[in-house]
């Protein structure tokens, strides 16, 4: 897309948009969900209706998708392309369902996990060529992107930590610790691109200390009257 | 891509490729599946093995994406751009776990619908900017193509003449003529810009008519010695 073209695309993506976007995102362990409910009622406490999400999913039609993401099969396993395109399907018809329809009705969406988990998990955790995440965002959801975005950045190692401790195994669970270090490197390079919304919340504190730096964000991007 | 680093790409897939891939392609009521014992005895005369499949589909996974692209919700409609994204995850899971496989063991693989139904279908009859689906294509299977697509070529109204006469409703089957057309207009096209592996089969002639000029194609292609 041109330099032109993308700007007016931007504008008519915020003409179009009265409600507010915020996504939260982090690796594991890093508390991102625990905060989900702070910042709902925070802008709650603004005048806001909020609705919460999550990703992959948050839609029936999505909701499928991810099932398809996470079920692992024993006798085929999901290729690394056909990931990466489920995610952005998904994404795709969670953004065109559900969250531009109530931007536009003035509401508030709190996302548990958006784009730029695709960035950190497939590109810098599994690899995969950056090109070609660039060009599904592009077909998948073009210019749209949160109005903020809390990044719970984690050293590897405490994020391992707090996730040994949860009783539910998964996936994840039994990737070393040089992988969780790639996805924060990812999650930080994301922020890095796109600084204006991006907000990085040290997430190596404690709870009340994270909670406390969260509503400073919120404070300085959305102020009480 | 760049020129030379394409052509490295067609170098490396023919390279490690010993089997043979053909697609059948064309809209509704062209014939296209009805031929496709035809070209599979035809192949096995050569002395291949033989394996057929479908599209969007053909693995345990990719069936179950087919499965989210063809069932209706009432709630929910698939948007079009995740519509896009789901046939492309399909066809890359198929092409990496089967297909590609299958013809490094030196196999025959025959595919009712391909790539070129997407060009046709979302591209022609849906109107969707066929720049997106071509970085979808580059993404999911790069340079990848069959080794011959024969298409079936049928005029709008015959085919849907055709398709009248079939007891199985489906949705396509509400779709105008004019849909029909613009349909068969993209599958003309892509055929032209893959000339060099695209055959071209009046299917609006009687069925033994067809079965002969699919015959004379697969005998020049593939001489018997």
């Amino acid at each position: 897309m041109s330099g032109t073209s993308q700007q007016q695309q931007l504008l008519a993506d915020s003409a179009c948009r009265k409600g507010v976007f915020i996504t939260l995102e982090g690796g594991e362990g890093a508390g991102k969900s625990s905060h989900l409910a702070l910042v709902r009622e925070y802008m709650e406490g603004l005048g806001y209706e909020v609705e919460c999400t999550r990703e992959p999913g948050g839609t029936k039609l999505a909701e499928q998708i991810r099932s398809i993401l996470l079920t692992k099969d024993d006798e085929e396993s999901l290729c690394s392309t056909s990931e990466l395109l489920l995610m952005y399907a998904a994404r795709a018809q969670l953004v065109n369902s559900k969250i531009k329809p109530l931007l536009e009705q003035g509401k508030v969406v709190i996302s548990d996990r958006f784009d730029l988990s695709t960035y950190a998990y497939q590109g810098f955790g599994r690899g995969i060529d950056l090109n070609s995440i660039d060009s599904l965002r592009e077909v998948a959801i073009g210019s749209f992107r949160p109005d903020l975005t809390l990044l719970f950045d984690v050293d590897g190692e405490v994020g391992m930590e707090r996730i040994r401790v949860r009783k539910a195994k998964d996936r994840i669970e039994q990737e070393s610790l040089a992988f969780f270090q790639k996805v924060r490197e990812g999650f930080l390079e994301g922020a890095k691109r796109n600084a204006d919304i991006a907000e990085i919340i040290d997430a190596n504190k404690s709870f009340d200390e994270v909670s406390n730096a969260v509503l400073a964000v919120l404070q300085k991007r959305f102020p009480r009257n």
